[in-house]
């Protein structure tokens, strides 16, 4: 992505985050998941915290469980139900309110999925294989490039336009799967008539809460504190995370990965500066420092663990959240499906 | 397609025939047209003919139109109401009888376009890419592959296996399409459990009829002799197809095109042969010639044509018949694709 593109973005994106303060109402914010584990700290910093606020704002909102995107990069489908149900746990123990946001199932709405053949019809091979989310996941994957992956670009303008999302809250490397979004929704109306709005990417200024280890946050690093952690799970993982041999603690991303990823993670979960509690931890090393970070993060977890834990007692309150957002879903879907087959004269 | 993939689908298709005969009731049958415009003749020698016997040896049928496929290669949709409303009337004028044969639009069945997503899994894009179908298209087409074109495969599998088709009637150039079909639905078995039959690609040993000009019959040609064409457009069109200057009539398809086209188009129409056609006009020439095609052509068509004439009187029977097949359709495709998601483990 150009700088010009960039810029160009991230003034639409400030736009919106000024009309968000004065008409949240005019705004649909699409965002989700796929559900190949339970959600981690990396996640909710990252985003669970920007779409609660949206919620709360009055913005309508949709998080889609992305349950078919989980086999864009693997052949199987395992645990996967056990996934969407923790994921729906997870979701409302963060405080994202069924009553105001709707929760679905891709699989569970054919009216969007349906929208991939019109869609795939105004991109091109070229144009799908230089997005770089798709050559990424690709060279990560090891394996042939699959139709689906190869795809992947529409169908994230199906779950977002689908719904006539405005708004996706994303980091600065998804941009460029909005700007194909917004590309597919400006040649439908150019072709069929105006039907879909161009979303806008919302750029998060969230801090990245860096894995244990300083990488990013991923399950797959083992370096990621999930919610659903017990206090004495998150206690062992911080326990084993790496540091250095230096005792004294300083606040240095680049020479001190660990110690500074332990710091910002504190830091987080307190609302303090990494920079004082270093100083305020100074000789006292790692050990001390894991110690604090351990009772900052779950202390932090402490209420969504509790809500998660009594969630976790009503397994069929959760299926009927996802039932119930299916069901607004597909709708939703099929309002739009028949808009669509209207506009291109597919009414019979 | 090697000699020996040719063979062992000549095999199957052979079998299935044998098969036929006496469980026709075991099959299913699937075909379909791009409502791109007026069925012709070539149509109806081609694959109506063979649809409407299978239908009438009790054989379960669907004959899907293929409205999405219209844009495969071209970008708008125009008079596409128009042209599958009177594909349906073409149909029910050729003998498919509604209540036997399910016939049904791409764009209304979203759970048969759901199937996409789960089988562009199973295929790579080097499997696409090497279909001679997305190929020769592509090049006939001029412009950038699209991505429509391109999961055109994907498509095709997921029309012939949401009703779990068991046969499809095609010519030769088609068997790649039906060995991708086959592929898909014994990867999706190999990873979820048994859910997809693997149809036969029933070879038809149809004579080909030529277009006027002795090149393949397409509109596009204007060689073609619409289902629904005036005896006087007939006329009018076989009149100004190119003979050449010899006058004596000879059945020659190599050296005579133009002659031996109208020779076939007669010797269809008739049953009798080209060479006792062409020996009977002799030496009355070109012009005796096209007066016999003129009146064997309009004397065959006439029934299909007066049958057309009383459907075009009732449009609403004709929605009806659409409509119908379309909501069998949806049934059965949403019965199949509860199968594939219970398969998938995607039941929440």
């Amino acid at each position: 992505m150009s700088s010009d593109t960039f810029l160009a973005s991230k003034r639409m994106s400030d736009e919106a985050r000024a009309q968000l303060a004065v008409h949240p109402e005019k705004f649909t914010m699409l965002s989700g998941d796929r559900p190949t584990g339970r959600l981690h700290m990396g996640h909710y910093f990252g985003t669970i915290i920007e779409r609660v606020k949206l919620q709360d704002m009055g913005v309508p909102s949709l998080i889609l469980v992305a349950d078919y995107q989980v086999i864009t990069d693997r052949d199987n489908t395992e645990h996967i139900a056990d996934n969407v149900h923790n994921m729906v746990i997870d979701y409302l123990a963060c405080g994202i309110d069924p009553e105001k946001t709707i929760i679905f199932n891709h699989s569970a709405v054919p009216a969007l999925n349906q929208l991939m053949l019109p869609f795939l019809s105004l991109v091109t091979e070229a144009e799908l294989l230089r997005n770089p989310t798709v050559k990424s996941e690709q060279e990560a994957s090891g394996h042939a490039l699959t139709g689906l992956l190869l795809t992947y670009p529409v169908h994230q303008a199906c779950d977002i336009l689908f719904c006539k999302g405005t708004i996706v809250p994303v980091g600065k490397d998804q941009l460029p799967h909005i700007e194909q979004t917004r590309q597919i929704a400006r040649r439908f109306n150019e072709h069929y008539g105006q039907v879909f709005p161009e979303p806008v990417g919302l750029l998060t200024d969230a801090v990245e809460i860096p894995g244990l280890d300083g990488r990013k946050m991923s399950k797959s690093y083992g370096n990621a504190i999930a919610l659903s952690a017990t206090a004495e799970e998150t206690a062992k993982l911080i326990k084993k995370s790496q540091t250095d041999s230096e005792r004294f603690i300083t606040f240095d991303k680049e020479n001190r990965p660990g110690v500074s990823a332990l710091l910002t993670t504190a830091a987080l979960t307190t609302g303090r500066r990494e920079e004082d509690i270093a100083a305020e931890i100074g000789n006292d090393g790692a050990g001390a420092l894991k110690r604090y970070v351990t009772e900052s993060v779950n202390g932090y977890l402490a209420p969504i663990r509790e809500r998660r834990a009594e969630l976790e007692q009503k397994p069929e309150f959760i299926r009927e959240v996802l039932h119930e957002g299916n069901r607004r879903a597909n709708a939703i879907a099929d309002a739009t499906l028949q808009e669509v087959r209207e506009a291109m004269g597919m009414v019979y």
